[in-house]
């Protein structure tokens, strides 16, 4: 494997206990029922864990937003054409789409990461790391040579290391490439033995002609190509796409580079799978986000052991699922850092002291 | 019924169609898959359809805090002594709980209403609307007069009233009350028939002693004091509390001066069925927020035809499940008011005219 890549896998550490003692042992000081902040509570000490640091407030925050074409819309699964893409691309860096006035919303910065975007040329607005104008098309062809994919890989770690370069505290990872729910449907059937049947949903909207296509795409690619569902690199580099490979990186190099990082959606989900079967303890730096509408989102969470704190229906990618839960981190982290202990919410003054003696006077009421 | 509470419900309108109509048509131009992001773009139609208005930005919050103490507790149904509750809303009211944390992270204000806590006198930082020290102990007779319970669900009305006129433009509903666990299980069975048995959790976090008494005291009520299912103000006053019952008029409040409310957890999805049943539209004002542990939460939702946004295993209450929604009501109306439309999106230069131009010479690809 490209040294890059091992040396980030073999980088990741499990989360600092330490810190996670410390974060627990705050939360059980908090004046409330033990546990009763759920999910907000382990965030807090998952967050910790990750940082080393309690005093984490989750302010600089950046969706990375990968995309790149896939050749298979050649053979017509998608409802949109190609240039879509590009297109979204741009929208995307300018601010114009979800993930844009989301991410504004929510005060979170975006990165446009051209991995292979099938337009020659530099976009304005958009980083370019371009490996090829599209992958092949897996329906004839692999969609990669390996070594590409690993190329793929590199460049998701390496934006990691330059959101970190830039005191980015959280990232989300999102993607942009018409025909890469075709890729993720195949990069899940193999990871988990499923058929394609079962991991296939309608993505922007297809009819059942073109379903049935996508499908019978899959099921054949997986037949042709042979990935090894033990080998992530070799099933991403047959049947995946640039994007996905690169947001495997990212994952990976969240996990490497100690920085929380929130799935989106579908696609996320599987380049969560993918990097969390490289290295399990990828898994441990991962924060889910939105329930995707994609039938294979939850399959991909179940691998996981992970549940989305967020039903809002969503399917639109772009990252746009992960800005809500840069703000519900920062919310985690104020109650751990700012909620008053029993101590500090003990009032001795004469209100308590009053009832309180009533209460032994009455044993009860 | 008193005239207030009367005259509330007869100004119960529908949400304004036009202004639906019109946020649909927006949402149908955005630049993005139709529907594709779900409750956020359906929320948005619902704010639009509450107000009146397209232009609402709901910054303006306010999570509403009905405490009130619950005769019961002297049975023994609760884990905490009932001077909880006093030092609960004061502690609220000075911030230092889990609603106190989440609402300022969110930016809501919150209002303490003492409607019934067992200390005589004025709290600081509380409104006192008192109406008596606690409510009687259901066990043993019914919890309170009917004309209390119709004066709690007016202090509820003028509650949203008072926010209204202070130009908050969302709310929440929260509680505290030692022994509102049992009051609003006590409720939930008469309104929808379940034993207790089906309505009962442990609360704050009781024992199976606690628990098989709180099950056989609020069964026992139901068949002693035979509350009418078919008039929930009758249900409230018999084995409900003060809290409940304000928190009902705030609900019925809401729907009446057209403010959107968001709903907490267990206590506050009891009283917004209560609210519900008196008059069906008031749901259409109503916005879920996160699926509460307690058993009786998902049977209150399913009556409303409702299902939580969120899934973070909170058990808080005090509304803390209120603030995270006014982020994502905000960030629906921020959607819906700036993502570009499909026109404002389309990209007229060099990129996508060469590019469009590929496509028709290769025929997809």
């Amino acid at each position: 494997m490209n040294p890059i890549i091992s040396q980030a896998l073999n980088a990741i550490e499990p989360l600092n206990e330490a810190a996670m003692a410390k974060a627990k042992a705050r939360q059980a000081k908090l004046a409330k029922p033990p546990g009763s902040l759920g999910k907000l509570e382990a965030l807090s000490i998952q967050l910790c864990g990750i940082t080393g640091r309690l005093d984490c407030a989750f302010q600089r925050r950046r969706v990375l937003v990968f995309a790149a074409d896939n050749g298979v819309v050649a053979e017509g699964v998608s409802s949109a054409p190609q240039s879509v893409t590009l297109a979204q691309a741009i929208n995307i860096s300018r601010g114009l789409t979800g993930v844009g006035v989301i991410s504004r919303h929510f005060h979170a910065e975006r990165e446009v990461i051209d991995v292979g975007i099938a337009y020659a040329g530099d976009i304005p607005g958009v980083r370019n790391e371009k490996l090829a104008l599209g992958t092949n098309n897996l329906a004839k062809e692999p969609a990669m040579p390996r070594a590409l994919a690993e190329r793929a890989l590199e460049i998701g770690i390496a934006a990691v290391k330059r959101a970190l370069d830039e005191s980015v505290e959280i990232i989300g990872i999102g993607e942009m490439g018409i025909g890469n729910t075709t890729t993720s449907s195949a990069v899940l059937s193999c990871l988990t033995g499923r058929s394609a049947s079962e991991t296939v949903s309608r993505g922007g909207g297809i009819n059942d002609d073109s379903l049935r296509r996508k499908i019978e795409i899959i099921d054949r690619a997986l037949c042709e190509w042979k990935p090894n569902a033990n080998d992530p690199i070799d099933v991403l580099s047959k049947v995946g796409g640039f994007d996905l490979c690169a947001m495997t990186g990212a994952f990976i190099g969240a996990a490497a580079y100690r920085i929380p990082v929130v799935i989106d959606g579908f696609i996320s989900a599987v380049a969560a799978l993918c990097a969390f079967r490289l290295q399990p303890l990828c898994a441990q730096y991962m924060i889910p986000s939105h329930a995707s509408m994609e039938a294979g989102y939850a399959m991909a969470m179940e691998e996981l052991h992970m549940e989305p704190i967020l039903l809002l229906q969503m399917r639109l990618g772009e990252g746009s699922g992960c800005p809500f839960v840069f703000e519900i981190a920062s919310a985690g982290m104020d109650v751990l850092q700012h909620m008053a202990t029993f101590e500090e919410a003990s009032i001795d003054d004469e209100y308590l002291t009053e009832i309180r003696a009533n209460e032994r006077f009455q044993g009860g009421k």
